[in-house]
């Protein structure tokens, strides 16, 4: 059974699409198992409202998951509120936050191969009172990581970042010797164990423009990158650059590399997803399991509708289940080195 | 005549592939009338080597420029000391910037009706002892404007950039109400003068991840670039924005709009080369001429083979004609209000 892999699937906040994204992937062929994490009522009320018609089954440790087309196993979590498409109720965020956990720990006991998530509505869960930053940082804690990278990838693009939700005034300070080793380690283990990359070959940007032209216009790519990748490749990692960001993304370098790994947010963001807009997933590195996202967020407009694309999550669903079985075939993951967090 | 232009062809570094560019690119057909500012020697020496067969014809203040295939008129320049391709020569560093100030001389006193540039070594240049910081530096203070606006484009995408060259550290507190605001009317009005749109359609990225997140990641769109363009607005103006970079460049938005107005270097140009690799033209807007180029450097290595990519000078003059025969049927351009430079 190395050949199929059962994923968990987090139906997300209620009151916004991820519930019935699920249920219309439910309708569709699939090779990988899916366990859906959420309210069983809420996803029967929203197969009925829309005439889905999607068979619910519930799950349970040890059954198969179902993967007829139609079908759909359930794995139910208690603690939802009354729920209406598009209204947020802060009285539902222990039940989302239940249903992420519910996942991690089936993905760290080996109950699932890897866990998919549809959007969250991180404002609501802190209007409620409880410290929450968003998936990444609460699947990096559950799992006892200190870093996790941020990788988003089309079928023909990858690019991770070194830095992700800061202020663009705090990117410069924040890309460090310790930060940059951290982040190229985690990604090039990452590719051998989900990709099955060998020799990953990594496309790196510089800090400033025209990677700092030879320190005239910023000096981080002298006193910093450079040194970094340097030692980095003396730990037998392909690693070309700090490349000026505008010319990385041509063919010239993209055709013989494997993935990009960018200094910040809109550094290499604004690429990807105009290059894959729609089929763009979001991935989290640097976890003990398998973690995509879809790249959308709860769409509250559209809940209730059935109107939403269901192309990312399509995609997070494949790109997990290719990730889970490589990770398989490769003899399971594991982690780079010295990312254990040290309280753990 | 208001149907025909005659464009200035500057072909830059004498070492580099920029005159044997000029040209090759004589050898095809064009509407536009093109005068080769350069050394004639130089000229007639790469036709010789290269065996292109071109007929140079000198050019004066009142001839007709060469339209047909197979010829060009040249305008030339003295000064120029030994060259081979290849090599540069910080002797030549004076004859260069000379071929700069007749062609953009010419378009002052309307000779020419916009300048092409090919490219320059700035190293070279500064080796030889002279302050030059670029092209664009250089016809700004020639020009005697206080600010000038770097656009790049392709025939499907415009992104211009609010800073340009500024190490990243430094992009934050160079984004200014009062900089944004020269910035967007030189746009706008540009956008009208030289590419015919009546009311120009501009997307403004915020400057942080998210364009700030509502002040959670940075607080420069609430404080700086929101009032800014609730200001420009106020003028007339169609601005849409603060919005994220990375859900900017998507067909949602690129679909309704004529321009993107960027924060920063590597927040706009990584899509533009992304999406326009070898057909980017470069455009400085907020002169009193029309300018354009190609978005490549001297490649000294490729300089005398005759295997350079011509595309981006076909390109660059094909923009520069439009532009000049817009401005022409427009009745003369304008500058936006206010870049003046108050020293002129």
């Amino acid at each position: 059974m190395t050949d199929t892999v059962t994923l968990a699937l987090t139906a997300g906040e209620p009151a916004g699409i991820g519930p019935e994204l699920c249920l219309q992937l439910a309708a569709e062929e699939r090779s990988a198992g899916l366990v859906v994490i959420a309210s069983k009522p809420l996803l029967e009320e929203r197969n009925r409202d829309l005439g889905l018609g999607i068979v619910l089954e519930d799950w349970a440790p040890g059954s198969v998951a179902a993967r007829a087309p139609g079908t759909l196993s359930v794995l139910h979590v208690e603690g939802l509120a009354t729920t209406a498409a598009g209204q947020l109720n802060t009285a539902n965020s222990a039940y989302v936050l239940d249903t992420l956990s519910v996942a991690t720990r089936g993905c760290l006991n080996g109950l699932f191969d890897g866990m998919v998530t549809a959007p969250v509505h991180k404002g609501v869960i802190n209007n409620a009172g409880i410290e929450f930053s968003g998936h990444t940082e609460f699947l990096q804690a559950m799992c006892g990581v200190e870093r996790v990278v941020m990788m988003l990838a089309t079928d023909e693009l990858r690019v991770a970042l070194v830095t992700t939700h800061l202020p663009l005034s705090e990117v410069p300070a924040a890309i460090t010797p310790a930060r940059l080793t951290q982040v190229a380690r985690i990604l090039n283990q990452d590719l051998k164990t989900y990709f099955g990359l060998e020799q990953p070959r990594i496309l790196v940007a510089g800090l400033n423009p025209h990677a700092g032209e030879g320190g005239h216009l910023g000096r981080e790519e002298l006193d910093v990158i450079e040194p970094t990748l340097e030692a980095l490749r003396q730990e037998g990692m392909t690693l070309t650059g700090p490349l000026p960001a505008d010319t990385l993304f041509t063919p010239h370098w993209l055709d013989n590399a494997d993935a990009a790994l960018a200094m910040y947010h809109d550094q290499g963001l604004p690429v990807l997803k105009f290059q894959g807009f729609g089929r763009a997933v979001n991935i989290t590195l640097g976890l003990p399991i398998v973690r995509t996202s879809v790249d959308h967020g709860t769409a509250l407009d559209l809940a209730g509708t059935g109107r939403a694309d269901m192309g990312s999550l399509r995609q997070a669903v494949q790109v997990g289940e290719r990730m889970a079985l490589c990770q398989k075939r490769m003899g399971g993951q594991k982690l780079a080195s010295g990312n254990k967090a040290s309280n753990v």
